[in-house]
């Protein structure tokens, strides 16, 4: 039945590490060309900057002190986010010295730390490599994954603290220079993480293979540490980050717009600096490390069940990298999609810069549709067998495709959808906006309900591309569905990026003291990130949601259980248990932003009031001690949430046992994915019902405005509430889903043979 | 096995009536003692309590004109409700006639219109009635259900508006009087329909039996059609009356509040009347109808079970009739609770009135664990086999005391959970309140994580009542834990009702110009009855989450489906789109308030503006105008939410089949259990926190206050968002669980024989 894939193994084995040096090389140019526009004012090309300037653009702004500004406003800048994620690394590093022992003690226990090989669990005429192996690579995988997670979330900050600045510069020269900037530094984010993780993940497995040389199942049930590793730095760098840069960012609301009348990032304002460094350890670093996780754990799910399938029994290695050969064509696509961005087609208008963006989704879905075709043809076998909860069942590389493709399709759709609800383009940011005539409690009452609303499409897309690739592929079909998804990540990456490295663009602006027109150029693409930025997490939520059921999928079949029965109260009380969990983790995220944003507020009142001419302009603010609150109150408040999402599946696992977690999981899976994706839409229509009152770019959003005026007071309040929500706990039940997926995987063969203990005892 | 029950057949034939009777001629009872209080000036009675009122008050209360006044309002309040009332009942008429056509074709379709004798569904030796007669009988309870949840809103609507005034004019008397009336009138409200339900109930299946004879399959089959009949006019009485009430509500705030600064309930504010008579076609008559329909649903579910049970096979009707003599108790049980209140404690200062309610909860709770465990010795077999998913299980009668008890002290728990998070005595409270400090963005933010954070408990409550009465009995161990919850239900909606007779007792004090001080003691009641609306939502969901699984269970068994599998694509995608369910029900919901509120808030600022002296006090305003807004928008707006409920179990059902069916009641159950707790927790915190900052009862209280303070005018505006939230989609969400459930269940025979065509035709 099966026959041959056209590509070779050895075609493969260039092919994956190939792209993925491509990627990085591509990354390098667009860092390089983001450098050229200088901060320093001794470099030649800097001199060529200004006179370049001088001639496109208005007065008084080559003044050399604004440069000078700006760049000790990026330094301080990019100075606290470093600090803020070294501490962060710092604890979690511990938290996952201490995980890796239990991962070790666990998994090494299954067979009692026995060293003898075993029978395989699927294929039980086979002998495996002992579990105190699997165990000791899982760890080292799981490190793996952990460590990767950090340095995408770390050079996504590094880039974006490095291209904000700059941004803000060459908004001197217009806004299609300004665009080309951040779009450019949100590519070096896509493209290093894409390919950062491809090839981290592909030379793990081919050093794996040499110690687990035709032992496949144990060799990718080793690999889905990987996944895990990701998803737990994920975890405290979207949680932590979330509350560290909503904390200031309501805080410095609460004070500097609503009680002293200043503006938005407006240099009196001491918890300024601190609002800038959390766009970047947040919405930055925080997505980097979520999407990395995603895409990882994506992978692995579709490796761990390819193992157990014809792909894995016949050893055919191309059809095995099936996924990794998705994401390395994915990354030569959006190679190819960002050039229309920045180099085929430019951004002249404002107006110009959403049709921009909404292109690259749709060039790179289309391109990228293709190169699926393409991959499934030669990497996959006509006919081939797909294990499905037991027993294996026959696939065609056709239906393969349309696997990948429905989950691709599926994203350009969340997109399109976020971007009709966020955007203030559309009627429902409007009505929003116009909501706020009556005051804050009618702006609360829309926004809540436009994105309650805005849940129906997603779910319905989410909804038929589960039906059709589990209908074709059973959990691979999710699995590579959620690939689909995620296969364009470079391109997805880039464009959401792009968002908080405008809207530090913008703060630099306020900071600096740069005039009211290239703030207004600013604050139009910073309105065009919200919408992306709310892109992006429909993205993210979307493929988090196929992740984590193919993870779900993944874990059924080495927990060894083969139907999840509603009808049992085992099952349903998990189910309940778990569609709770997202509240419950919501309760705790929303809270800890609203108290640290209470002492943010009140240490910002404490500078205005004692330090005598601060609001004159005359002193300067204390902003270290801002940072410092924001610093303690997200590393301290990360750890409850956190607690909850990494020890549920551990104590449902080991008190209640297999069936019961998978409740949880489909609960929680369900339940999450609808508050993530309203949140998310939420606060992004509220944040920019707040930018089409002060635009005032229409006849009827100036009968809202101007700034100051009660609407735009109802709105800010709008905006306020939301921040937490798109910011902190939205993003965060992506990864509280697909967490507790990943990890319940992993230590799948602990519970299977300890777990259960408090039915065993009655 | 079967040993005979003790109770005797005929026992039960009396002593179900005989209850029911007792509930009734103790509500009148009731209702004498509240009318004993006069609105009218010429009766001696009348003249009696002033004379007892002069003995005992203050100056200036024992004006005449007062007792005109709030005469008058009374009038133009029960006028308003009983017009609206008749305009919801006539086109909801139409509907419920349309509906019933459409119930008897499609279950007369089952076997073709046939009239001839058909092979059992369970009992397949056995034959049974044709299935177009069950189809007429459903039909005939499904109008009965409907005309008793008519007539038990009706009549709540009708005590409450005749209670109000009479509730202000004995706070002239003190504050224990004032509760006296207020609660004395909840009770009339309470017994009435838990008595009446019990009754219409009982007949019907008396009168159905003489057609039935021995059938108990077909006998029970048809009584379902009660439990949809109840519950779907519930859905149109929560809606509409959830819109009305709201739109009114928040329209009169935003306005008179926030723009005028004139108080709550002033009688210069057009929208006062509109508002008040909301609170009796809203919270008391939507209430009523809702619990009827838990009620009736509930023991639906556990008949039909227990139709195809040994119950059923044996013919034991005093087993079969377990469910309704649990209800027969309740209402003895309750009647003595009722005493506490009333008679053997008395209610003197403020502080005393919450500790007296929740004094209920526990009498009422207590009282009837023993009534059930004597109810579980009497009226059951010692051993017995119940309905399993198509096996029989053995269970014994201590057993099903357990399920019934558990799912009783679930309840209790619910009720001091939502106490905890609602009342301005505990510190969740507080805390929101605290946040107003800062502005209205931290307290809807605290607000709704207090909202999120209040479901955990209660969850937990909820899955341990259905693992233990689940592993006990099944699904009928499930439909009586739900009994058990509702089993205090008089007890449960007199404490309920009093809360918006109290509202509007305060409405009325201002309206008609009372002084100070009995605007302190109707406004403290007020606040009491705020946390008590907030325990009988918490009930009402608690009860509607067990409810709907029992359903849910009872339509799976009825649809031949033994499980139901969460790894099947037909299932999981079921599961992700109910879950999705709520929120879309949800946004269309608090899309229609505000909007209703909106044009509300045009109608009240235009009278303002336009009619001269309004401001003044010295014209009258427009008070039809704003009735009629609310009026016509209710009515409009309620038709969407309930064409999604309505529809969507047929839509899934004719075109999907019953597999995903199952998926997407399970899923619409799991998670809207969560919203509809935290919705209704987070109004009841906000409502309770502005009244905690007006109150000024602590010295932390007089630190936020007084009205009109910034921190007040932050906690209005949480107030007016959390309006929609707890009482208009929140609770209306316990109904959209239930009655999918309910209405897949009447259906279930149809679908099981021509649904599913989607999947046919491919």
């Amino acid at each position: 039945m099966v026959t041959s894939t056209i590509l070779s193994d050895l075609g493969t084995e260039i092919l994956i590490p190939a792209c993925a040096l491509v990627g990085i090389v591509f990354s390098l140019l667009q860092w390089f060309l983001v450098s050229k526009v200088s901060l320093s004012l001794d470099k030649p090309d800097a001199k060529h900057a200004f006179t370049e300037s001088l001639i496109e653009e208005e007065e008084g702004v080559n003044d050399h002190n604004v440069v000078q500004k700006c760049a000790e406003i990026q330094n301080a800048i990019s100075e606290g986010a470093t600090s803020f994620l070294f501490t962060e690394y710092q604890y979690v590093g511990i938290f996952m010295i201490a995980f890796a022992v239990l991962i070790f003690v666990f998994l090494g226990s299954v067979e009692g730390f026995s060293t003898s090989y075993q029978q395989c669990t699927y294929d039980t005429t086979k002998m495996c490599k002992p579990a105190l192996f699997t165990a000791v690579f899982s760890t080292v995988s799981f490190i793996l994954g952990a460590i990767t997670s950090v340095i995408s979330g770390f050079l996504g900050m590094k880039i974006a603290t490095y291209a904000n600045a700059r941004t803000t510069l060459e908004a001197r020269k217009g806004v299609g220079k300004a665009f080309i900037v951040a779009f450019r530094s949100g590519a070096v984010m896509g493209f290093l993480l894409a390919a950062n993780g491809l090839l981290v993940l592909y030379i793990t497995i081919n050093v794996f293979k040499i110690y687990y040389g035709d032992d496949w199942e144990g060799l990718f049930e080793a690999i889905t540490g990987y996944g895990l590793g990701g998803s737990s730095m994920a975890l405290f760098g979207r949680v932590g980050g979330g509350i560290y840069t909503k904390a200031a960012d309501v805080g410095a609301d609460l004070v500097g717009k609503v009680e002293r009348n200043i503006p938005e990032d407006d240099p009196r304002n001491p918890a300024v600096i601190a609002d800038n460094v959390g766009d970047n350890v947040g919405d930055i670093a925080g997505m980097g490390s979520d999407l990395f996780g995603s895409y990882a754990e994506s992978s692995c799910a579709a490796l761990v069940v390819a193992s157990i399938s014809s792909f894995g029994n016949n050893h055919d290695f191309t059809a095995m990298m099936y996924p990794l050969l998705i994401s390395s064509v994915g990354i030569l696509v959006c190679l190819i999609t960002t050039l229309f961005a920045t180099d085929i087609f430019e951004v002249k208008t404002v107006k110009e810069i959403e049709p921009s963006l909404k292109n690259q989704l749709i060039i790179s879905t289309v391109l990228m549709t293709i190169g699926i075709a393409l991959v499934s043809w030669i990497a996959l076998p006509y006919s081939f067998t797909i294990f499905n909860f037991g027993v294996q069942k026959e696939v065609k590389n056709w239906q393969l495709f349309l696997c990948v493709g429905v989950g691709l399709w599926a994203g350009l759709i969340i997109g399109f959808v976020t971007e009709y609800y966020t955007s203030n383009a559309y009627s429902p940011v409007k009505d929003v906006a116009d909501s706020c005539r009556t005051g804050a409690a009618t702006n609360v009452i829309f926004g809540l309900a436009l994105g309650y609303k805005s849940v129906i499409i997603p779910i319905f897309a989410i909804a038929i591309s589960i039906f059709v690739s589990f209908s074709f592929a059973a959990m691979y079909g999710i699995a590579v569905a959620a690939l689909g998804m995620l296969s364009t990540i470079a391109t997805g990456l880039a464009i959401d990026a792009y968002g908080p490295i405008s809207d530090n663009a913008g703060g630099i602006a306020e900071m600096a003291g740069m005039s009211h027109r290239i703030r207004e150029r600013t604050d139009a693409l910073d309105a065009a990130g919200n919408t992306t930025a709310a892109i992006g997490k429909g993205f993210a939520i979307g493929s988090a949601a196929l992740v984590s059921l193919a993870l779900f999928g993944a874990f059924v079949s080495r927990a060894e259980i083969t139907t999840v029965d509603v009808l049992t109260p085992k099952v349903f009380i998990g189910l309940l248990v778990g569609a709770m969990l997202p509240y419950w983790f919501s309760a705790m995220t929303m809270k800890s932003v609203g108290k640290a944003a209470l002492s943010m507020v009140e240490e910002v009142r404490r500078q205005f009031n004692t330090i005598p001419g601060l609001m004159e302009g005359t002193a300067k603010p204390d902003y270290a001690t801002c940072v410092k609150i924001s610093t303690d109150a997200s590393i301290k408040e990360m750890i409850p949430p956190g607690a909850l999402v990494m020890l549920t599946p551990l104590i449902v696992g080991i008190f209640f046992g297999v069936e019961t977690l998978s409740g949880v999981l489909a609960g929680s899976l369900v339940s999450g994915v609808q508050i993530a994706i309203s949140a998310s839409n939420t606060g992004g229509a509220w944040d920019n019902a707040k930018k089409y009152i002060e635009a005032g770019a229409s006849e009827h959003a100036r009968t809202l405005g101007p700034k100051g005026s009660d609407a735009h007071k109802a709105a800010v309040i709008g905006d306020t509430v939301g921040d937490p929500l798109k910011d902190t706990s939205g993003p965060s039940l992506n990864i509280l889903i697909k967490l507790m997926a990943v990890e319940s995987l992993v230590f799948a063969p602990f519970f299977a043979t300890h777990g259960g203990l408090l039915f065993k005892i009655f």
